[in-house]
């Protein structure tokens, strides 16, 4: 069976606004490059979706969150797609990483139910934050339960003060293509090794 | 004229959930000591208004943004409330802070609206992150143009990974009090330093 | 009598490194425009003193703290330059802030000794991490009591992955030099008031 | 061959200081649970070394890093503990991260030299700041190639404000256990894992 990686696209737009996705963009550069590694790739863009504040994992009636929940726990590979606003990453990004602070509660034979499963991070901006963007995610997803590959992260933002979208660069800047290529090589590999040997229980 | 408070509780639950804002408690506190300084002070529950994504003024059809704005817009003093989240600032919060985006475009005589504002923050949880969420905080409102007071937050936080709410202490810590004595106190000091003296236009 | 501005440039390199400092190119900029508001200038490179690790203001024989320290005091405005690794500020820059800590303790008629004095920051990097570094900056700061004015921070970095030097570029970009006159500016109008109206004791 | 676990101590205080060191204590505790899963420990207390700032792995004359340098590559495990300052790791920490910075640049075999190391965080502070301090270490050590396993994190702090020492508690409490007990599983289990079957070379 092939693993699933599930992407966030935290675009603070939804499917129907005009402009294209920066975020959308590179995590379909990322989509093509887990191809070569036989990974199932499915994409969510979160603005589409009523997901509820809060911090459980069902808020009630029209709360978007259970199904794309589903989702998360279906997959070996979860990425986290947002833009920078401010330095930092979108509302609409933390909002799904609050959800997740259910996963603290929700044990599954002594482990959190996101235990051994694989996190990575696709960030883009006009300019300057990506490094916080990652540190922020890692952080959070680490708390919940995700485990972080090597170099998982890929980002492009432009120079300082600047406002090109990445979605109308000419073409893939080089080291953003490295970025990408290593983010899907690790991430594959260590989803592997981990779908094959999931974390022991406290009871070993 | 006394000057104007405006503060931001962005608690993930609306007013109609049953249990109580422990966000809401610390900024009573802190409404109460403003009083002293002859601060006129205003809450407003982000979670019970519809504030669309987006870093445009104005995000079209049934956006509350626009109304809080123009309240923001005529405070001298912005304190943004809220809880801790898996170490961070709420994604209710980072909602507010990405619309401030804004301002980074709405120039007044050469200076962004939010000039001569003053911003000062209030964070609760139940352990662990109120240092970072007011770096976050700083950093962001900073950025759009607001002046930070010394010593511009008032937080209480229990002890490592505690479950202990700010609203279910049997009194306010003595810390805490000393905190939020010194957020009115340096906020209302500089705001009025501001307020008569406003931040020099580029062409001076 | 003039405002006196204290920056730290914090670059991992001594003075007498073969290579140019990036940090000191922005700080010299800076300097430039301060003349224009009558701000005396003067920069320390923290990598040229045996800063010894603590968190008290003297840590004994060899410590160069002690001194520079006298010259924060004397200071109305602190102008913290670093240069970025890894997204973060330099250890160099780090060591500094830590030894404010003792500010916390030392009070002058009720309030820390670094009230009333103004804080900026200067970043360079060759790429992503300017907004964190200010974030962790004012933060560190404003808890020891420093006040941040608007827009308190002028920084530059290349594109993603980049790799030139701030020193090599062959003119200033237009938004550095914008960021350059808005810090400058901000920063003597703020330090001016709080020199004439320092913050109340807590007695008043 | 039993794994290799190497420890940081980046206590802002050599060995010869009076103060017992609360990191140094909640490492001895982790030593422990690491001897239950065959992990041989050792921890250096960095303030004791002359580690010089930089970011090349070796910065000339009296510097220490080169022979600590080697101790991390010849370790399966990196666990870093830091006090918090102002709510960031300390000066020390940064500095040991810093040097680091080199891997980018190292590579065997299209890998950095960092590949197949697990890294992990130990936090301690009279108060707030753990989870920003592990945010910034993961970010840190990610980039330049270690990998993270499920909640990498154990911490103490005390109340908002407080000044108990984690090494003054008279035991530990049932979460500190808990985490210890989970990071040492997590991350002997992981680098069993990478150490039987390393990341993919580029050129697989």
């Amino acid at each position: 069976m092939p693993l699933k990686a599930l992407a966030f696209n935290s675009t603070l737009k939804p499917s129907t606004a005009s402009e294209a996705s920066s975020t959308g963009k590179l995590l379909e550069l990322i989509a093509e490059e887990f191809k070569n590694h036989d990974v199932e790739f499915e994409a969510i863009r979160l603005a589409d979706h009523d997901i509820k504040p809060g911090v459980t994992s069902d808020e009630g009636e029209g709360d978007a969150w259970p199904h794309i929940r589903q989702k998360v726990l279906q997959a070996n590979i979860l990425l986290i797609g947002t833009p920078i606003w401010l330095g930092q990453p979108s509302s609409v990004c933390k909002r799904a990483l609050e959800r997740m602070d259910a996963f603290l509660e929700e044990m599954d034979d002594g482990r959190m139910v996101s235990y051994g499963k694989v996190a990575a991070v696709a960030v883009v901006g006009n300019e300057d934050g990506a490094h916080h963007v990652s540190a922020e995610v890692y952080q959070a997803l680490n708390d919940v339960g995700f485990t972080i590959p090597a170099n998982a992260v890929a980002y492009w933002v432009g120079e300082a003060m600047g406002s090109t979208n990445f979605v109308d660069l000419k073409q893939t800047p080089e080291p953003v293509r490295t970025m990408i290529s290593m983010l899907a090589r690790n991430t594959a590999h260590l989803a592997t090794l981990l779908k094959n040997s999931q974390y022991p229980s406290e009871q070993r």
